[in-house]
Parts: C-alpha cells; structure tokens; sequence
C-alpha cells in the first residue's frame, strides 16, 4: 500500500490533506500523528453534520440522497474517532477518552439502526425473488437512513417529525405480484416487522439528534477538531506499539476461527442449529463478529499511521465478507423470528423455513469468501 | 485402467474371470468380447438370483445382509445387460434386444423403488437431526430392500407375504426426542409418508418377483447365459464406434451443463425457483440427471471393452457426485411434498423449509463436486 508523503505541504500528497495523518519526524508515527488524526476525523465529523442540516431541512420525512451520504460520513468518522480512542487510549487523557467513547458508541449505533432494518428487509425481498425464480427490480427499494430523514432538524422540530414513519419503503404490490401465495405472505409479514421496527428505530434517531446528549457530544467532537487531550508523557511516543497490538489482537482471534472447516465449499456448517430451539443470534456466529470488529479497528490503526490511502485490497475483501456474513446472520434470524408469528399459515411459515435456510447459505458462502481474501497472502505489517 | 488378460485361461486374470469380457482377435474388441460380456452378465443375474433365494427364504418380512447384496447384484446385472443391449444394438437382434429392455428396466426400477424410499428418509432424517445440532445413530437406519425380504418367496408366497410391512425401520422416538417440536413432527410426518410409499413399493416388488412376467424376464436371461442373439452380419464388427458413440453422448450432453457456475461456490442457483409453484422436481435438475444416466452407459461400454477392472477413479467421482444430486433432489422433492399435507402445524411447515433448502443446499454442493472430479484431467479414450 502506498505511503502518504511525509511533508503535509507537498502538492502530491493527494485531494484531501485534511484527512491525511502526518506521520511525525523521522519516519517514526508518534502521538503528533494520531491527533493530526483525530482532528481531521473531527473536522469530518462536523462537515458531515453541517451537511446534514443543510441537505436534510427541506424534506418533510425523507432524505436526498445526499442526506443519506452525509449521515454516513457522520458514522463513519463517529466509528473512526471511537476506534481511535481505543486502540491508542494509554495516550489520551483517560476521563476525557473514556467518557467520549459510549457517546459515539450510541450514536453510531442509533443512527445505523433504521439503515439496518431496511437493508434487512430488502436482502429478504430480495431472497424471497430470487427463491420465486422472479426477478427483483433493483431501485424499488429506497433506504433512507434514520439521519437522513431526521438530519436538518434539532429539538423543536424532532418531536413533530417523529410522529410521520419513513414513506421511501420496500417494494410495493406490483412487483410482489410475481412471488407465490406462500412467498407472498412470508413478504408482507417481514415488511410489516421490520417495517415496524425501522419505524421505531427512525423516532428514536429523530430523538437521539434533537437530544442535549448529542449536542454534547457534537461540542465533544468541535473542541477534539482543534485540541486533542494527548497526556504530557505521551508526546513523544511511537504508536507502532499500540497498533501492532491491534493487530496481534485480530490475528489471534482469526487463529481461533474455524478456517479450515470455512474453506471447504459446501461444508454446511452455518445450517447447523438451522432448528435448534434457541432464538437467533447463532452463538457460532459471535467469533465472526468479532473479527469483524477486531477488522476495523486494524484498518482504523492503519489509518492513524499511514493516513487514509487505498486500504489493502485483501483487508477489503475480508471486511466485505464479514459485512456481507453479519448481514445474512441477521437476515436469517429475522425469517427465523418471523416464523414464530403466532396464527400464521403453513405456507408462510414454509417459505420463512426456506429463507431462514438460504440466508444460513449466504452466512456459510461469506465465511468461505473471507477464508479466501484471508489466506491469499500474509498479514501485512503494520 | 488396467486391462483384463486377452487368455480367459490365464490365472492372473482376476478371481472372477467369468466376468471379464476378453476382447477379440488382434486386439480390436469386437461383437465376441459382447457377447462374452453379456454372458457373464447373465450368469452373474442367476448368480444373484439363486442366492437371493436361497438368503431370502428363511427370513419372514427381512432380509439379512447376504439377501440385500443379492438383491444389488441383481439389479446391477439387469442394469449393465440393458445399458449394453442399448449402446451396442445395431449388433443385436433388434426384435430380441428391443422385447428385452423395457422388461429389465421394469424390473430394476421395481426393485430399485423401496430402498429409494427407505434411503429417502434416512437422508432427510439425518439432515433433520444434523439441522437440530443432535446426533444421529449411524447405525439406527436399516435399510431392507424389497428384493431383499421377498427374495425367497415366488409365486405362491409372494401374495401372503405382501400383506406384512417391512419390519426395520427408521429411527423410533428415543432417537427423535433430541429433535425441537417442529423437527421432531416433521420427521414424523416424512417417516408416515415414506414408510407408507415404502410398504407399497415392497408390496410391488413381492408381487413383480412372484409374477409370470418376471418369470419370462428371468428366463430370458438365462438363454443370454449361454446363447447371445448377435446379428451374423455384425460378427467380427468393431465396438469401438459404438462405445465411442455412448462417450460422445455423455460429453456432449456435459457440455451442456452449466458446469462454469457449477464450479462457484455458492453460486445460489439450486435453490432458485425453491418457493416456485411448481411441484417437484425442479427443471434444473433434469440434464444433471441424464447426465447420470449417460455416465452410467459410458461405463458399462468401458467395461464391455475393457472387461471390469477397476474403474476410471475420475468417472467413480463424477458418478458419486450424479447419485447424491439424484439423492438430495428427491429428498428435496419429498420435504416440498411433505410440506403440502393438509392441517400441518406451521412449525412443521417451518421445519420442512429450512430441510428443503438444505437438501437444495446438497444439490448444489453435488454439482460442485461433479465440476471437480470432471475438470480433473481431460476425458480419457475409451
């Protein structure tokens, strides 16, 4: 991967310098590196709530998709500020550090949560389609997210808003025309649920932005954007070290996954348990989610010392596969708790049987996917 | 492959030289080395015959391992004196040859149908008890073929004992009670079903081996044994176009595969049209299953060439792989069928999807596994 120059001057240095970490004197990444970090995280943090505001104010109840870009930007760098925090935390002030990090935490997790359930509910429309043999027209779902509906106003108009559920939805009768009676049903019930569920989680994203929690945490990131609480004793120091950890921490726990069983097509594992009477999540599939956790925070530390250019292709394709194997988790636990629908019919409760089963499938296929982006070379130095 | 000796004489040529078919003069296999194959394949029909009476008779409603071999070894010979009569029939007396298919072919499918049954369900109670994370008794599953139990009866008996069901059985409720509720009553439900399709083919094949019609067949078989119809203009004709014919037929018909897709894993393709409205079975599987039959024909024309060592390990996998696509597509279709019952519990229903998709799920994997024995090394000549 392609080292950002050294000198922050350099015209060559890319579009962004912003966002480009300076890696401090003498090759050696030190605490200097990490704030330029984190203050450039900052600064998007703000460029994306500005965004937000201004993009979101003129709709009533759905976002542009610039909306939808801005509240993105807002989680990816409440992500990036959060995961920074951790990895590098023995440099940072501790209280300071430690009361930033369950803020951003729910942020980012209240405003993923509306996107969450209609990319769930589209993954399942989809399924139920493709297991129809119908095709599915790909733009007739439209995923507002929780931040862009909810994102040009504050406090006073939150609590007006909330009362008016998302309209952008999943697709509508025409196209469930074409799936079978059983099939049919199985997709009204999961768009009744998750559309529910987006619609809770859209009230309380509405909630969460108009909140003086988040106005403290969007001061929080505003003073972060020009002053970062590095410790005295830490001013000097390498961050290779905490990095490195970061690192070791991911490869031990890909070292402890089933890798092996993973990169025998059609093992069928992640169907095991298909009709276990325990309630989704799948415990099997935590150490996947955790490695998906550990993941990102590796490519976060990478960040900090090599600024943001073209991440890795390899850690790429592993983190799409373990998107893409959270994701089908989920989907299948959805099926799977929409089956215990009480008074529903067979049929219905048959197709969710082949949903849940072929969104395991789809589990199983993405853990092969990341057992092979993995094993293609070795793990890079940090 | 190793070839057979061309001396029959010679005492290396194997511990059953009967069953090698000695190819003519100069090396060029001709109508003789038929010949000879058919009469081997003739004797080896009595062979089983004989001893499938003599197992059969002492044992009331089950067979005993012996019984059960003699009932395979039956349909084997039946199954290699059809597939040869059908590519070699320009050497044979048409009038004969064509009287004579149609009446193994009834005979190997009669026989065949109550161990498809009995192996139907073991399949799909496996899988239920895979599904439930419990572990199935390897040994829980007895498989009597109908040949088997009434193999020492003709005539006379076959009529009192086709009023007692085969005794061996699936799995009882100890077994089953480590199953969820919803498992647990689809696998009551399959074991009715295919039991009851099981009594009634047994019921078929003690009626067809105590019938006047099997009895022509079985005296057909026993003129073969010493007496082969070859047409005399067809003497000293070369097989070896006819078996290369049979060849071009199965690569052909593989050519036509979707065997590219087949070689992705988890390509998702055998579960399309899974929720279709149409019954089982699904269109997609039907040049898999010609395919098998064309592999079968292959090897049967190797073997009247080359006598019967050992096969090709290449066409042993690809074979292998067309069984288990043939295995898991009806299983498949047997938890669709299942699923359709009148007045089941929606939990069941639930469970017969998610066993549906998986035996789905096995049919792709078979796939695979056929595009890898088959891309292993190029055809060989025959």
């Amino acid at each position: 991967m392609a080292q950002r120059h050294l000198d922050p001057t350099d015209p060559t240095a890319g579009p962004s310098p912003q966002l480009a970490a300076p890696p401090g004197q003498g090759g050696t990444p030190t605490a200097d590196a990490l704030a330029g970090y984190l203050r450039a995280q900052a600064t998007e943090f703000l460029r994306a709530l500005r965004l937000h505001r201004e993009t979101g104010a003129g709709s009533a109840g759905n976002g542009t998709q610039e909306t939808v870009d801005a509240a993105r930007a807002l989680r990816r760098s409440a992500r990036r500020i959060s995961g920074s925090l951790h990895t590098f935390r023995p440099l940072l002030d501790p209280d300071w550090s430690e009361g930033m990090r369950p803020e951003l935490a729910w942020l980012s997790g209240t405003l993923a949560l509306e996107h969450a359930y209609a990319a769930r509910l589209e993954r399942l429309l989809q399924a139920l389609h493709r297991l129809s043999g119908a095709t599915f027209p790909a733009q007739a779902v439209a995923m507002p997210t929780a931040g862009a509906s909810a994102g040009g106003r504050t406090a006073g108009a939150a609590r007006a808003a909330a009362a008016a559920p998302p309209t952008a939805g999943p697709p509508a009768a025409p196209e469930r025309g074409t799936l079978t009676v059983g099939a049919a049903k199985a997709g009204a019930l999961l768009e009744r649920q998750l559309t529910l569920a987006r619609t809770r989680a859209h009230s309380t994203a509405l909630q969460a932005l108009g909140s003086s929690r988040f106005h403290a945490v969007a001061d929080k990131v505003a003073v972060l954007a020009s002053e970062v609480p590095i410790v005295p004793a830490a001013a000097g120091a390498d961050l290779r070290p905490h990095a490195a950890a970061a690192e070791e921490r991911l490869t031990d726990a890909v070292t402890a996954l089933p890798l092996v069983t993973a990169g025998h097509p059609y093992n069928a594992e992640a169907l095991i348990h298909g009709l276990s009477p325990e309630p989704a999540p799948h415990p099997q599939d935590a150490p996947w989610h955790q490695v998906r956790l550990l993941l990102r925070l590796h490519r976060y530390a990478r960040e900090v010392l090599h600024g943001e250019a073209p991440a890795d292709i390899r850690l790429l394709g592993a983190g799409q596969a373990l998107n893409r194997h959270r994701d089908a988790s989920e989907a299948a636990a959805a099926a799977a708790a929409a089956a215990r629908t009480p008074r529903i019919a067979p049929a219905t409760a048959y197709a969710l049987g082949v949903l849940h089963a072929d969104q395991r499938h789809e589990v199983e296929a993405a853990r092969f996917a990341f057992q092979q982006s993995w094993q293609k070379h070795p793990v890079g130095t940090v």
